[in-house]
Parts: structure tokens; sequence; C-alpha cells
């Protein structure tokens, strides 16, 4: 079997321990973000790792699980990744929703961080 | 009413020209792509403006029409653009489906081309 590029191990691996910390304890994701780091979650903007975190940990559910149903990784002309991904979540008791997020991922100081987060639910695709 | 900044300005032409383009004449497309391009759609790679616009022009419906529902858009660390976009099309006379659509633009030469183009059906969230 032909190994994966890897860019697509490493946006890979990356989506894999992004929803498995935010799913267990998203106070922590902090330390994927730099002081840079833009988030846009369902339209809002955030910029640096400190609103990020207020803004994840702020959102108003106990319980959440993430799965996900599809992921796309490329390298990006300046040696960043680009990640898309395409799933479902379940937060607390509400119905099972759809979500797509994407990510660009830039080694510095020989870590990957995320210097780039959009967020929406799927139910924008019937608004 | 405060001016959008001008990465915002420049994604939301962007997305804005793209469509209409793929709705009107999609074999026009080549002239936002460059040679090192990479579109991943619906999960299968192609690289370079010709084997994209080989791709795109392949797709087999006559009539296309996208509506855009949501998008949004950020600054990348090396000055290019990433821009979500989540909507719906109609492919001829097939029902109405939604998508989800992430782009990186990059200046090159005082033009902005697109690096890099991920597609997916958002039937992918229901999978």
């Amino acid at each position: 079997m032909a190994e994966q590029p890897l860019w697509e191990q490493i946006g890979s691996s990356f989506v894999r321990h992004y929803y498995q910390m935010f799913d267990s304890d998203r106070s922590q994701l902090g330390s994927i973000y730099i002081d840079t780091s833009c988030l846009t979650w369902e339209g809002q903007p955030y910029q640096g790792k400190i609103a990020i975190v207020e803004k994840l940990t702020s959102l108003p559910f106990t319980k959440i699980a993430h799965s996900i149903t599809a992921e796309d990784h490329q390298p990006t002309p300046d040696s960043c990744i680009l990640s898309m991904v395409v799933g479902q979540l379940k937060a607390d008791e509400d119905p099972i929703m759809g979500f797509h997020q994407s990510f660009i991922l830039k080694n510095i100081n020989d870590a990957w961080v995320c210097t780039n987060d959009m967020f929406r639910l799927a139910i924008h695709n019937f608004s």
C-alpha cells in the first residue's frame, strides 16, 4: 500500500487530536493555537489563543461528540497544510447536526500549530 | 458603516467571480489557477490548471447554478486569504444539494490566484 504523503499524515493526525481534545476537555485547546491564530465560529471572528479558548469553553453545552465523515488535506505554497473536515456532532441531548471546519496548519519551531480555523454548522447549506 | 478589511473584500469578490464563471462557462476557470494549484473534488486530487479545468469541464451536468448561503474569509500568516463557502447548488434537473468549498488565494505578480481548492457535497455530513 502506498504510504500517505507527509502532509496528509500530519493533517489527519491533527484533526483526530483536535476533536479528541475538543470532546474530552476543550479548555486544553489553547496548546494548538498561537497569538495570531484566527477563528471564525459561525461567522463571528476571534483572534489569539486566549480569545479562541474563551469562545470555545463558553459554548453552551456540557457534553459534545464529533465524528468525522470526510476529510481532505493539501499542502499549500507556503509549506502549510490546508485541512477541511465534514462531520457530525452531538451536543448534550440536541439532535445530531452536520458541521464543516477548515484549518490551516503551520510548522513553527518544530511544532504544528493552527493559524486559521473556520467552523460552520451544516444548517447554513439550507438557510 | 465600517469598511470591510481588504482580505474580506478580496475573498468575497473572488468567490462571486468564481461561481459566476463556474455557472456560465466553467472552461474559463483556468484563469484563476496556476500550475501548482491543488484541487480536491469529492476526495479526488487534481494538480495544475490543466488537470483542474479538465476535471471541472468533465463534470456530468450541462446547467449548474450555485448560491452562497454563508462565506468566511481570513488572512493567513503568509499573506494569503482563506475562504470557506457554504451554499446550495442545482445541477440540471437534480434536486438542490448543499455544498462546501474552501479556497486559499495568493497574490502572485499582482494578481490573486487560487492555490488550493477543496469541494464536498453536503451529503457527507450524513453518510
